[in-house]
């Protein structure tokens, strides 16, 4: 299980947000709140830090300091250490981010595979589950099948349910909306339960998922899962056995984005765009630190991209990691194909040994995905373009061809600074950011309920 | 002269940004500037109010609204009026933004034309004039040409000096950095002594021009210009009058969108593009009340979309207002269009007259153009797509097959909300934006130096 601290923020990231903030008034009622995040937000940006630094690098004089950090050391939120982590001011008592009080949970959802991953308030992953959905073709819809087990009870990575719906869609898998639910449930529960017995509260659940997700956690259209206006929230909360978690819906490329920008290693403070190949080919764009969310929050769907006019392929069908595999592993009949995760490593390995077909296919993904990306070069020019998941795993043997399109496709010079990098938080990227994403909300100041 | 006030100024646009802003320490040291900014914003979302008013909506206290309120009436950016323009707590003095000491001035180029707005700091629109580059063609760079008089004293709407470059770039005008830096300078000296005639301060000059513009006011890349890595912001500085002036150089289409999230009636809240056809094809996009920057400001790119694998034309081959032109005007020869406006008002006329092949030219370009403006859908989702300048004026025609194939060409139904509108700033919307842009700094509560 990997470990990620708090000290892996960029710190920028954290920091351009307050600089670019709009003024607010000096004496709103909620200048405690606004001050408590003040302080987690350093914490979370700085790492250890003794309340006089904390006083100095954020400008609140120290009897605040002492009383806001009392309040979140009473809280569960900061721990004293040894030392201070920084040299400004004397040394003294260090503060840090306690995860031992909270965490939260965030699933990840694609037609075959499951993932959940829990983060603790100190930003350490606590957690890491995968579960394929056993059954659920990643190219065609096979007849009707047994629906397997799903009690809360089942061990994590035995096959979840998956059955099917009847018909197949775009060519896409299809899986049912209650089978998946009974896996996600059984996933969550399992994952809630963990995180309890380890003593933290949990704060919230967030699901990540591919295609068009409103603002109401409603699955309004996901080609790759066959789904259409699912209720995806409403039916996950009431099939919880504690109705009172907080569970949220969103688009799987967006929260991975923000997982890159907390989590990844490419000094970005503020521009970055996430690309996902795990299912149809979908972005998730940060501006100025902040998820592009637009007006219903149907954003990042560069996979409609058309090479052409109406009625030529897409973006999806030509640099689709799905396609690719199609191609270089000819002999793996459609109904056969029911994990894209090993294929592609199938595909990585034949690569690696050099051979000419498949060369070529990633030569060609590359390509294409290249063209895809200039428009984002072209349209929002930012600092780095992060091929996710499936992408970075071929990342090697894509890159090379991705970049020179990119560069070719770009009016500005050198595709106007904006770089191609492959991720490395592996599969779970969105998972990650849906954890990440509930923890930001006690940062804002919104402390939780006390645990229970 | 249309006269725009601070009430044009959508209320929730402003809102937004201050909603949406991330926590500040209570204590900073610049909170007064931090008040001052809110006293502003307030008024200029809200029109006059009374100090009780502002009070009740800010959170400030009565005491803090009277002494940031005495040094915006010293200041003359505010002025007493009869009486409150809202109804919040008792009637009384109320006050309003004062354009009566300061202003801003925004110019506009294309290879045709140039254009110089002034606004003073209450918002109203107090300067505007057009210039057309005589002897620019449109289209092609003819033989040299006798350079006009570029002397301050010549009167606006005379013809400024239009010297043309040796070569032609990608078809597109192109005019010599020299001539088009005279042109500017006594267009803007002009202007500045008007604004000055009327006892106003000059607070600074926002140059909007087409293509790439790096952060110091390099013209890195304009294809419609013809230019190269022009460094327009250090040669006009050099050549005012008045070395002090603040001098900015930006994209069009961002400054653009900047006033219609301001001035236009889209009733738009935070995510807004706009897309001119004045020189090529360009767009500016709004996210949460924002223009997007992105790595290096290279962005709004959307003419370069390729419709089709490298080597098929670009969205600007396809739906660009200069190719619209010249299909639509087949008797025009390349060298008489040497400026837009006439042309486009003509090709309004056939279409009027209800010449059929320039309705088929309208709605060809409709259908290209919607096919890239579904891309914005498609990524960012805004809640409206502008279409500025030219493409307003051909609106009544361009509009139905573009939202036909907007619709057709976004993934989420209805194209995820976003609508298509036609600007109502006329063709002077990016000069506007950049006087706008200006004066938004005093509203961060960074005041002007007193008048002089």
């Amino acid at each position: 299980m990997t470990r990620r601290t708090a000290r892996d923020a960029p710190r920028a990231g954290l920091d351009v947000k307050t600089t670019r903030a709009d003024p607010q008034p000096a004496d709103f009622t909620d200048v405690r709140a606004t001050n408590l995040a003040v302080v987690l937000r350093h914490l979370r940006a700085n790492g250890p830090s003794s309340r006089a630094a904390i006083a100095a690098s954020t400008g609140l004089n120290k009897a605040t300091v002492s009383s806001l950090t009392g309040a979140l050391l009473d809280q569960r939120l900061l721990r004293e250490t040894g030392s201070s982590g920084n040299r400004i001011g004397r040394p003294g008592t260090a503060l840090a981010l306690d995860g031992s009080a909270y965490a939260a949970i965030g699933l990840q959802m694609t037609a075959d595979r499951l993932t959940a991953v829990a983060v603790d308030f100190a930003g350490d992953q606590i957690l890491l589950w995968h579960r394929h959905l056993d059954g659920a073709p990643a190219t065609e819809a096979p007849p009707s099948h047994t629906p397997a087990s799903a009690s809360p009870a089942s061990a994590p990575g035995a096959p979840a349910s998956g059955g099917l719906a009847p018909g197949s869609r775009g060519g896409h898998a299809t899986i049912r909306p209650g089978r998946m639910i009974s896996a996600l449930v059984a996933l969550a529960q399992r994952a809630a339960t963990r995180v309890r017995q380890q003593g933290r509260h949990v704060v919230g659940i967030t699901v990540a998922a591919p295609g068009l997700i409103s603002d109401d956690g409603t699955v309004q259209l996901s080609p790759s899962l066959g789904w259409e206006n699912v209720d995806l929230r409403e039916l996950l909360s009431g099939s919880l056995r504690r109705p009172g978690l907080d569970v949220t819906v969103t688009n799987h490329a967006g929260v991975a984005a923000i997982a890159e920008l907390r989590h990844g290693d490419h000094a970005v403070k503020s521009d970055l765009t996430y690309v996902t190949g795990a299912a149809g080919v979908e972005a998730g764009i940060v501006v100025d630190g902040r998820l592009v969310h637009g007006s219903r929050g149907f954003t990042g769907q560069i996979g409609q991209f058309r090479l052409g006019p109406v009625g030529s392929p897409t973006l999806a069908d030509l640099a689709g990691i799905e396609q690719l595999v199609r191609r270089a592993l000819p002999g793996l009949t459609p109904a056969a194909l029911t994990d894209l995760t090993p294929a592609v490593e199938q595909v990585a390995n034949q690569a690696r040994a050099g051979d000419p077909d498949t060369l070529a296919a990633l030569q060609d993904t590359g390509c294409h995905l290249g063209q895809g990306l200039a428009l984002l070069a072209n349209l929002v020019n930012p600092e780095v373009i992060v091929l996710g998941d499936h992408y970075a795993t071929l990342a090697e043997w894509i890159l090379p061809s991705a970049e020179a399109e990119l560069t070719r496709n770009t009016l500005a010079p050198s595709a106007g600074g904006t770089r191609l990098a492959a991720s490395r938080l592996g599969l779970h990227a969105a998972a990650l950011g849906g954890a990440v994403t509930h923890l930001d909300r006690i940062d804002t100041g919104a402390l939780p309920a006390a645990a229970h």
